[in-house]
């Protein structure tokens, strides 16, 4: 009994949606090529996320190389801890992800060291799976591709572990584009990297793969969102940290799991709601979504709260596609440190606060001259001591390195009242980070179904696969079908080829085998809409257009079909208007 | 005296088009940063180039992993071939380019091995042009990028130095996705990488790029092209091998050098001619581009023929953007021998053709008493001789290495004639390869103009930068700008903000400063279109749009500016259409 994974990668690898990477050599676990269609599909994906996040939530996108220098990984943490356990068969070599070995015999194996974990494996006898050789010792192996830039080997780079980074620099750049005002929010859409142990999931763990993220640098005091309102209505299925203790996810508007704090806040609510729409736009099928919260040992120590988007798969169970967190000050803070750079904003108050402040000021007629040229550095280390500093009978001050009492009379303190205008800040950072490639693998799980169907009118029945994806993102948008190969037919329908694909509409021109099964080709495609050109399109230029998913067809003008498709496609037109029923 | 260059570079690092990758760091040459700006630019270019070569031509596009395993560049020659000569300075240990630094004392350096490199060096005592220090024995440096794949460095990968190689891997893949039969064309959009000894020209000379290639399968037997009367016409700069020689380029029709064998074929012309019109649509001028073949020593020994589209920069001279090569059969047969599997197409003659064929007939009952279990591997073997291996008084053939004599009489021969209906063939391909980060860079310098110019009525001039970019790539594609921060103004402002952003036009919104300097800033970065909210707007719902270029400006309604603007950047509307003059 084959499950829908292999339903779904069979008609993938048929069709050009998705092959086996390098497949001529023998092949590489870990790498999937996109065909023609998948490729396309993979696109569409792509620039609906765009039109979304950077076209209506003006996130602007920016690209950066995927290869980086050593201290940015150093920075973020991906050098020292961006690694899985990994142990060597003695015997035939292969290596294996030593947690995912001791599954059955440990609870969380993802939480246990190296040395644990080759202890587990020692005490069970574990062996190894392919060919019962006995186990290595456990070590930590970096998941980074690592390569070197220029020659001599002097200076490493890694292929990046994720976009994320590349905005985390780019932070002074991008605070002056958008002019030092927060928030603001970028993205990029790229490769990432991924140097997995021995991957054996398909399309679902790749060693190469394309992320879509968001880094959205907001004002900690403020975590509001200004269009919270166009989307606290929306609801999800929401699988929470309590909901997991107690085993059940449970719908809730966006707007009560803010209020009733489920969701940490506003600003996150309202990337969890523009990710349903997202995923829900490039169809994913809603019944098949929810968003989990990360239990409180899980989540990473600085992040205020974290959910995932999963997605329903057949095979795979729920499946991880989004994350999207509030990781606070951690990553500016990171870089900040490592590149000894301030990585902060100052943020204007609405109207100035009076802050009390105690002062010191230091007598310099007494200290010029008792300690002469050194007066000047004494004075200001002076002014750095708090009011306890002065309540002992002698002050005492550091000056290069050496203690230095001072008399009480070279000082006099007070409280004075200041103006402040305002505070430097580190931005907190929400992050929405998209897999592209399982939300891509999912849709067309989702899309894919089997039914019985006629293939031509007074036939039996039998099987047509259909993907029902949506219009806006299946590869091929139209197809064109002459009913015959006659030259009074094949130039009309070339004439129409053209009018589509000036209008930047795909189009398929195919005219060989019968209608019945030209559309059938079309169908398991998702073509949405496939126009035929007959006899009657000579007499009054008129051309059917048949909806893929209701198999209905209508009666349009060949004028204007360009436009009739695009308005389907783009802007909501129904195909009832498309046309007279026919 | 800044150029061109400079004045580019100045702008586009203030405004967000280029920044220097990893400059937290302190930077790593040949790596850019495409801002918030250049991002867009970028791939609004790539969209047209999909527009032209995917939508238009049919050439679908694929997409391949960036690492490549290494059997995939033993084949393509990358692995032995693709380096560059180096040498290090013995004291400082800074590397060059061993062929750059003696171009002041042999001509054509680049033909020089790395042993005469050495001798060159030391005959003329070149020293380290940084220090001054002795030069070391040059040798060759691959510029491949090279990682591991999965742990213990079993596996090596490497980062591919084009995109074009994905492309012949999936060659079997594609022939079935184009049911079998040519000329089929297949796209790809992506980063290659180059890991230069020491790159210093800035965004020309790349690590990592991005590159948009095709590879058009076609058969060998017929070069011409179906819709080469669409662009036969078209008047190109061509510096021909001849035209080299003679030191001058002409202004020829395609038709014309096809006809006149300067072009090699229809198929190869009308690949030109498509790169002119992306050139010219996406910003380059017309008037600093040229197409020049590669004289006969400088093409690749397989190549039928090859032109560079070259740019003129104001800094580098002409440089190569664009590559267009008939590499014949060359690739397919390098990884047919790498892979060990057949990569050819079976064609079908348009109507079965005789052929008379000399056939040997082995007389079984001859053979097998003699040679009893030997005589069907003898038979065989005879079936394979010529007229010519029979003329002898024995005939001879060779089974598992032994020859062996056979009588004449164990034979007899004749001509057949027999009916073929096709064969077997290795497509050629044709390959336009773009250079995606040079064009980028190209067009802002070919759209960057500055000029005197009143920043509002009334006032003195002053300079005014401008970047004429064609509306189709500006990044930002209109901005609003209410006259006033008042909410009677700033209300109708985000309505049009909000009803433009819904068409997928990118807006930005500016409401601080003076009209004209929101004007200045928009002007700077190619922002098309600025549409001005006043008190007007209030009492007749009408808005100003400027025009960047004219600084014109037109009265129009708010209801439907979406429309106007997007058929204004996307349908060739001219501005005249686009309202009532001021």
């Amino acid at each position: 009994m084959t499950d829908k994974y292999e339903q779904v990668i069979e008609l993938a690898k048929r069709r050009g949606f998705l092959w086996n990477s390098f497949e001529l050599y023998g092949g590489t676990a870990g790498f999937y090529d996109y065909g023609p269609l998948g490729a396309m599909l993979k696109r569409r994906v792509e620039n609906i996320w765009r039109d979304i996040f950077v076209i209506n939530e003006e996130y602007y996108e920016i690209e950066v190389p995927t290869i980086g220098i050593e201290d940015i990984f150093i920075a973020s943490g991906h050098v020292g801890g961006f690694s899985d356990p990994l142990t060597e068969c003695l015997k035939c070599k292969e290596a294996f992800r030593a947690d995912h070995l001791v599954g059955d015999v440990v609870e969380n194996p993802d939480t246990l060291s190296a040395d644990e974990l080759t202890v587990v494996i020692g005490k069970h006898n574990i062996k190894c799976p392919e060919c019962g050789g006995g186990l290595g010792k456990v070590y930590e192996f970096n998941l980074m591709f690592k390569t070197s830039i220029g020659p001599g080997g002097k200076r490493s780079g890694y292929l990046r572990p994720e976009t994320a980074q590349g905005m985390f620099v780019d932070f002074p750049r991008l605070l002056k584009f958008y002019r030092d005002r927060l928030p603001f929010g970028v993205t990029q859409i790229g490769k990432a990297y991924r140097n997995e142990i021995s991957p054996r999931q398909g399309v679902i763990r790749l060693r190469e793969f394309t992320q879509a993220e968001a880094e959205i640098f907001i004002d900690p005091r403020d975590k509001t969102h200004p269009k919270f309102g166009e989307i606290s209505d929306i609801i999800l299925v929401l699988y929470s940290q309590k909901g997991q203790e107690q085993g059940s996810s449970e719908k809730m508007s966006i707007g009560d799991a803010v209020q009733n704090k489920i969701i940490a806040h506003q600003f996150l609510g309202y990337c969890l709601a523009r990710t349903y729409q997202f995923l829900v736009r490039v169809g994913v099928s809603p019944e098949k979504l929810r968003f989990r919260q990360h239990m409180k040992d899980e989540m990473a120590h600085y992040a205020a709260d974290c959910w995932d988007a999963e997605i329903q798969s057949d095979r795979f169970g729920w499946v991880e596609v989004v994350g999207i967190a509030d990781r606070t000050d951690y990553d500016l803070k990171a870089h900040a440190k490592q590149s000894e750079t301030e990585l902060n904003v100052y943020v204007s108050y609405d109207k100035p606060i009076k802050v009390e402040r105690f002062a010191v000021k230091p007598n310099m007629g007494v200290l010029g001259p008792m300690f002469k040229g050194n007066a000047g550095k004494i004075a200001n280390a002076l002014k750095l001591l708090k009011s306890e500093d002065l309540s002992g009978e002698t002050i005492e001050v550091v000056v290069d390195g050496k203690v230095i009492q001072v008399d009480k009379e070279a000082v006099s303190f007070e409280n004075v009242t200041e103006e402040v205008h305002g505070e430097t800040i580190i931005p907190h950072v929400i992050e929405p980070s998209f897999g592209i490639d399982r939300i891509t693998y999912s849709l067309l799980e989702h899309s894919y179904f089997e039914e019985e169907a006629k293939v031509e009118e007074g036939e039996e029945e039998e099987k047509r696969i259909v993907l029902r994806l949506p219009p806006e993102v299946a590869p091929v948008q139209a197809a064109v079908l002459p009913l015959l190969t006659r030259k009074e037919l094949i130039d009309p329908a070339n004439k129409i080829v053209k009018a589509l694909r000036k209008a930047g509409i795909l189009v398929a021109f195919d005219d060989s085998g019968t209608i019945g099964r030209r559309y059938r080709r079309n169908d398991e495609i998702g073509t949405p809409y496939s126009i035929t050109v007959d006899y009657q399109t000579i007499d009054d230029g008129t051309v059917t257009i048949r909806d893929r998913d209701s198999m209905k067809q209508v009666r349009a003008g060949m004028d204007g079909i360009e436009e009739n498709i695009y308005d389907m496609i783009y802007k909501g037109k129904s195909f009832d208007e498309a046309g007279r029923k026919v």
